[in-house]
């Protein structure tokens, strides 16, 4: 494996979600794919590199600044939804559920991958709410530990402010089969049971 | 989502082991590590795609035609190993036990894929052994029902040269438990044994 190769496979290695084996995979279609894969993806990262920034305001990826979500004035930006990251904004996007305004953490609090509460964008969150431009704020982190343990932090940092604070409910997901969920989500979705 | 992160998204999913999902949370990773993996990753996906071509002898890919096995004078070169693509031929290098020459197919028979005869890189092959400068050649095609189909296949061309041909050993891999082993593999295994 010459030079130029083995630093692709090792950047490919870099991205969530592949190891080794599957950076050389890819490599290899990649080096047989020139014309119709490799070349177009070289040019697109350029591209997106140039023209991609985040938002100053809600951390959002676009080409504009703010974001398209942030000037959107359909959108009501006194609701705003605390994300993840921008994988999350845009799951929520695709669900076309919310039509309020985001906030990107960038991260999760983890003990284990040491994510403290400096590594994560709060600030533009507490001065938008400082600023009483915010009526509530969605915590939509994941229903997973560390996605709780930010819940709990940011809610205790949110509420000197007295603007309403919201989660996403939990509960059996749309199309879930009651044998097979946990313990946990079963317990949860009785806790949350409503009359019908 | 912008037409740039669209585009981008677009791309990623299009490479092997990867889908919509995988590919947006990679498009994520890019655009918010843009400095250390983005940039990279466009540069070097440029300048293989400008130093890397496949060998016109084997179909290795390299930056030098021939391939550096093609031209290496303390390898076998009459002994010649047929791997379906170059992550196979890497696989069998990062073993250290081929000491002979490549030949690369690109591909392997497939009904299902509709991969046919045409669509292999045979011709040099044939064409290597005919020079008669091959002794040996290994088949060392996948254990599939494709790569099963391809050795017989390339078994009925060679035959009438009177080369060699060979083909790896099936059997428990090294560090294979019996218990966790297929029927294909333990009857294989069996009717391969050999004395202690």
């Amino acid at each position: 494996m010459g030079p130029e190769i083995e630093r692709l496979v090792t950047l490919l290695a870099k991205l969530p979600g592949l190891g080794p084996a599957s950076a050389r995979r890819i490599a290899v279609r990649l080096l047989t794919r020139r014309a119709e894969l490799m070349l177009p993806l070289a040019e697109t990262l350029g591209a997106a590199a140039a023209a991609v920034r985040p938002c100053s305001v809600c951390g959002n990826l676009d080409t504009t600044e703010p974001c398209a979500i942030c000037v959107d004035p359909r959108r009501d930006q006194g609701l705003v939804c605390v994300v993840e990251s921008v994988a999350d904004l845009w799951a929520l996007e695709r669900a076309g559920a919310h039509h309020g305004s985001y906030h990107v953490l960038s991260g999760a609090l983890s003990a284990i991958g040491g994510i403290t509460p400096d590594d994560l964008s709060v600030g533009g969150l507490l001065q938008r709410v400082r600023d009483g431009a915010v009526r509530e704020v969605i915590l939509a982190t994941s229903a997973t530990v560390d996605g709780q343990a930010t819940a709990h932090f940011l809610t205790d940092r949110l509420k000197p402010f007295g603007v309403a604070i919201t989660r996403l409910a939990h509960g059996v997901p749309v199309g879930g089969e009651i044998e097979r969920m946990d313990h946990g989500t079963l317990a949860a979705a009785l806790r949350a049971r409503r009359p019908v």
